[in-house]
């Protein structure tokens, strides 16, 4: 079983009713930045339970409102299923810890398409490969993830270190690739994590720490081939401490696989 | 009252509880697309009952999943208050007809920026004068919308009666402007329907008809000054029947004070 797989895994507990099963979680702190778990990786955990209480394969659209964030350790995942049907399925799935709710989740379901897209944008930028490009570091967070998940930056949009004067001239976009340590290859649920393993982009403006995510909806277009995932993470507006960050994400052919755009905050001056 | 606010209009029931409360609305079937009610319209209807059941001004961030279209007509809007925060609140509220869950929606909300931004990229195009644009027409579907929401195309991005061999070369990209037909001018709620009064793009790709909405999230990120709101929407992929539609809108001041994105299927040929 890879780490993903393990540090994801959830299960139905006993005696649930179909349409309101409840899964038990033991949250894994390794998948952590600063010590809270990674929104993208708790996305993946409430998209795997959501699947099967609906018995559909695909998270086609996850949206994931951050209520608080949770610790690593044993939580519970309430679904409700709110409609089965002939193309899509819909549940809801919010975690809980300790008798708090700490993120709310609706999850459409379905296939993703296996035929050649009728039109396909937005092509992968041109990139060197992940040979030449830089490990992501820990900042003045720690970044546990990294442990599980290896992510390299593309040199010119590494946006640590910088001065403050270069900082201004800088476009607030990082380009790179992931994969796991181990070797296994990212699934179409691992594509909920990999739309979150980017530093925030706003450390180009000079906004460095922390920056919890708010609300993040990701769209699945495609099953990833096998091998490195390639991204693209920009922010459009920084205004009043809050920015958006909308990611790209392209598999090893280059397709388009995965798209999502969080609503996140930057640490107050 | 403008005739959004009284389309909009949702009334608490007496004797509901404070984190569960209920609300009567009356969806207006003037506000459809083939008769059935507009998906960003919804939106804003469920934005309003969960703004209220929060307490709070302005829906930054709204996902909407939609199980089944409703009709105009009675309807029951059913919140849960999920937190309530310093920052922000966060609540779910779902739409029910007939016994019937037709939208499942969860709003994060707070107040809207006044400060000018930090950064603020994706500057609004080069865009013809309303006055020089095409009013939106009815297409194979009548657009009832339309009757309350002024929408003029920018004449190069109008999609349709193109020749099939013409629809090849362009992309599947909508621009344009937006106003209500009654002279009020939109507010932050509107911004939620603004994201959404657009053609489908995919008519650019000769997919034309209903294009049903799956899920669409939209961020808020400035209350709109007065006058003509200008919008851009494009499609990025479209494969096995999915496309993705992200629009982004700007006030008369070109500020940029929504971003949306939505998964919707295109009619099966």
């Amino acid at each position: 079983m890879s780490s993903f797989d393990a540090a994801t895994a959830v299960s139905r507990r006993a005696g649930s009713a179909a349409d309101t099963p409840v899964y038990d979680v033991d949250l894994d702190a390794g998948w952590s930045i600063g010590g809270k778990p990674n929104g993208g990786y708790l996305l993946a955990v409430l998209g795997r339970a959501a699947l099967d209480a609906v018995g559909r394969s695909h998270a086609l659209a996850t949206s994931g409102h951050f209520l608080r964030p949770p610790s690593g350790g044993p939580a519970e995942i309430r679904v409700e299923v709110m409609k089965t049907g002939r193309t899509v399925s819909t549940a809801r799935a919010v975690l809980w810890q300790n008798d708090k709710a700490c993120l709310d989740v609706l999850v459409t379901a379905g296939e993703l398409p296996t035929d050649a897209p009728e039109h396909a944008g937005y092509p992968q930028p041109a990139m060197p490969p992940p040979e030449q490009c830089q490990a992501r570091q820990q900042d003045d967070i720690p970044v546990e993830l990294l442990d599980h998940v290896d992510v390299r930056l593309v040199p010119e949009t590494v946006p640590f270190h910088r001065a403050e004067a270069e900082r201004r001239d800088v476009e607030p976009v990082i380009r790179g690739w992931m994969r796991f340590h181990d070797g296994a290859d990212a699934d179409a649920l691992a594509l909920l994590l990999a739309v979150d393993v980017c530093p925030p982009t706003v450390f180009h403006l000079g906004r460095m720490g922390w920056a919890p995510t708010v609300e993040l909806t990701c769209l699945l277009r495609r099953e990833p081939a096998p091998g490195w995932l390639a991204f693209e993470a920009k922010a459009t507006v920084l205004a009043g401490g809050w920015f958006d960050e909308e990611a790209t994400v392209w598999d090893s052919t280059g397709a388009l696989v995965a798209q999502s755009r969080q609503l996140a905050l930057v640490n107050s001056r």
